[in-house]
């Protein structure tokens, strides 16, 4: 799983809430999922604004990430933690310090027994060229948090095993497809 | 995003796709989301038998894994590049070589622009002890192949960051939750 932080204004505020129920659900137009457990101060400020925002932290930023798990809204006042930028969702709060953010409306809301998940629209995808390859995101600039969860910890993305749509084509001649 | 592998029973052979749209959506009962373009060939073996597998190769998988989307269920019939197994669903086909399989019942579909998304409830979980640690799946026992889209490359998991909901403890006195 990845470790993300969800990004929402909250009575005018930012909030940032660690998660990993995360993914891409949709190519065009670009659709991911983020699942929220209900009990979250996050919730009211995504169904009140219709916004979110989906940042990826790097590995050197484990440690805040770990925090904004820790402590809730509901007690903790997290809008001061990172800097918060607005993009033309206006009520997104993004993060500066991560290597990419997703400015996200709300298209689909679905309320499952523990948890909700919003359906978001990426609106727009924010980067600095420096985590950048030939104008892509590129993993390893950006080096993200892969999570496991139960036995709970924190990695790294490791070494490169190979192309995808590539590497599998010489199994084609043995076990079909080849043309 | 992980490297997945989806199985379903089409006309009656197991088919086996690759994929990377798929997550968590809900914690209890576990829910997971996977969603494939709607042009895929194992949508109308989910769809008709209301099941699906999604299977985690590991990094030594990544050939075939690579394999099973490069060719099509349309043209190849790659039943028998897998050694399959079923559980109690008796439809949702399990790829005996992966490390970690989960059997699903669709609990719900959503049609989105190019993706077809089903929510699997998951009825069954498969990893031999070996690619356990206390009971749990442990990431680099299983050795998982984290994917990078649009540069389109395989990667390992890599080194251990820190423990979830603790190493993040440290910042509480200085920001805020500290009791």
């Amino acid at each position: 799983m990845p470790a993300a932080l969800v990004g929402a204004l909250v009575d005018g505020r930012p909030n940032y809430l660690t998660i990993a129920y995360c993914g891409a659900v949709n190519h065009e137009p670009p659709i991911i999922s983020v699942g929220l457990n209900k009990k979250h101060y996050t919730n009211r400020g995504i169904k009140e604004n219709g916004t979110f925002s989906l940042n990826i932290p790097s590995a050197d930023m484990v440690k805040i990430t770990d925090y904004c798990g820790l402590v809730s809204g509901h007690r903790v006042d997290k809008s001061n933690i990172f800097k918060t930028f607005y993009g033309s969702l206006k009520t997104a709060p993004l993060i500066e310090e991560c290597p990419l953010s997703l400015e996200c409306r709300v298209v689909q809301v679905l309320e499952l027994a523990m948890q909700n998940v919003y359906l978001g629209q990426v609106i727009q995808a924010y980067a600095e060229d420096r985590f950048l390859t030939n104008g892509l995101p590129d993993i390893k600039k950006m080096n993200p948090i892969v999570f496991s969860m139960h036995d709970n910890n924190y990695w790294t993305v490791g070494e490169h095993l190979g192309r995808a749509w590539s590497i599998g084509k010489e199994l084609k001649a043995g076990l079909g497809g080849a043309r």
